[in-house]
C-alpha cells in the first residue's frame, strides 16, 4: 500500500475513535470538482429546445443531483471539456472552477459565494446544440459549510459568519474565511474545491475541525 | 481591474507598510511549478551523449537555474508535457509534481523533502533522444523554508524543525508541517507547490508569517 492510502486509513480510524469518544463534533468535507449550474433557457440553447437534464447521481444536499450531461467551457487561453452539470436548473447560470482551472482557461474569476455572480468573470459554454458567451457567471467558489439550525447552535455559529477549519493528516492546513450557510434543509458538510483539497490532501473521507474566528467577526 | 489584481496590490501595500513598521519578519514565498532534476547520466539518456543543460534563468537560491530544456513525464493514466528541468545536474533524478498533477498522471507520489526519494513513486521520462523508466523519483515536495543561520536565530528555529506558515489575503490559509532548511548559502524563501499556492491565492508577491508549532516538536 502506498503512503497516502495508509495515511487515509489511519486518519479514518483515528477520526472514528475520536468521534466515538467525544460525540463527534467534526465536519465532514466534500470536494467539489469544477461544475456548472444552468438556467433552463441556457440549457436549451446548449442542448436543444425543451431539453431536460437526466440524473446520474444524487448529491449529498437534498434535491441536488449530478447530471449525465457535460459541457465544454472556454476562456481566452484554453478550454476544459466534460464539465459536469449539476441539477436541477437554476435561475442563473453559474460555472465554478478552481484557480488551477482558471489559469488553464486564462480567466480571472473572483472568489465568491455560490449565487453571487454579479460582475464575475465571462465564460463561453459549448454544448452539442450550440454555444453561449456569458458576460458573467464564472467564479471560484468560497469554501463553506452547509448546516442546519441545530448544528449551528451546537457549533455556536450563525448564517453568514466566517470560521476557520483545521484539517490534519500528513499535509495539515487550516482554511480561513470559510462561510457558514444555515438552512433547515442542509446536511452538515463542508465544501472545498480541488485546489484546497489537493493542498491539504483532503479526500471524501477527511473531516475538519471548526474554529471560531474572532478576527473575522 | 479584477478583484484578484486589486487584492494583490492591497496586500503588497499592506505588506510593505507592515515591513517598514516592524523590521519585516515576514517570509517571501515562491511558487514551485512542477519540475525535475536529472542526474548527468539520465540527462544524456534523454538528450544525447555529452549533453549539457543550457541556462534559461537563474533561480533565487544561489547556483540553481531553470534550463531551457523540458521533458515529458508519463504515468499510468496520463502525461504532462514541457516539464522544466532545473540545473545543475544532481546525483539523483527527482521529479516534483503537485497532487493535481499526480491525479492526471494516475500516480501516487509521497509527500517528501527534496532529495528523499527512496521508495517514492515510479515515473517515465521522455526526451528528444530517448525515454527512461525510473522505479522511483516522483514526489510531491513538502513545503519548506530556506534560510541562513542568522534567519534561523532570528525566527528561533532549527534545521529540520516543522513550523506553520500563515498567509493572509482574500483566501487566507495556514500551512502546517512546513520544514525549516538552514544553510549559509540559502536565501530566506518559502517554497510551496502550485496546489498550495492556488488554495491560498499565493503569488510570487505573497508573504507568509512563521508560527512556531509546539505540537510538531
Amino acid at each position: 500500500m502506498d503512503q497516502q492510502a495508509i495515511e487515509a486509513i489511519v486518519a479514518e480510524v483515528v477520526s472514528r475513535l475520536n468521534g466515538a469518544a467525544k460525540n463527534d463534533d467534526s465536519i465532514p468535507i466534500a470536494v467539489s470538482a469544477r461544475h456548472c449550474h444552468l438556467s433552463q433557457s441556457d440549457l436549451e440553447a446548449l442542448f436543444g429546445e425543451g431539453y431536460e437534464l437526466t440524473k446520474k447521481a444524487d448529491l449529498s444536499q437534498p434535491g441536488q443531483f449530478a447530471a449525465n450531461e457535460t459541457i465544454t467551457i472556454v476562456g481566452p487561453r484554453g478550454s476544459i471539456e466534460k464539465v459536469r452539470i449539476l441539477g436541477p436548473a437554476r435561475n442563473m447560470t453559474q460555472v465554478e472552477v478552481s484557480q488551477t482551472d482558471s489559469i488553464k482557461l486564462g480567466s480571472k474569476p473572483p472568489l465568491r459565494e455560490s449565487g453571487d455572480i454579479k460582475g464575475s468573470a465571462p465564460i463561453t459554454l459549448v454544448g452539442p446544440n450550440g454555444s453561449l458567451y456569458k458576460k458573467e457567471g464564472l467564479i471560484i467558489a468560497q469554501a463553506h459549510i452547509h448546516m442546519n439550525p441545530d448544528d449551528a447552535a451546537r457549533f455556536d455559529v450563525k448564517n453568514g459568519e466566517y470560521v476557520k477549519v483545521e484539517v490534519g493528516g500528513i499535509r495539515p492546513a487550516t482554511l480561513g474565511k470559510v462561510l457558514i450557510r444555515v438552512s433547515p434543509r442542509y446536511k452538515l458538510e463542508m465544501h472545498v474545491d480541488t485546489d484546497e483539497a489537493n493542498a491539504g490532501f483532503i479526500t471524501g473521507k477527511t473531516k475538519g475541525k471548526l474554529i471560531k474566528d474572532e478576527a473575522a467577526l
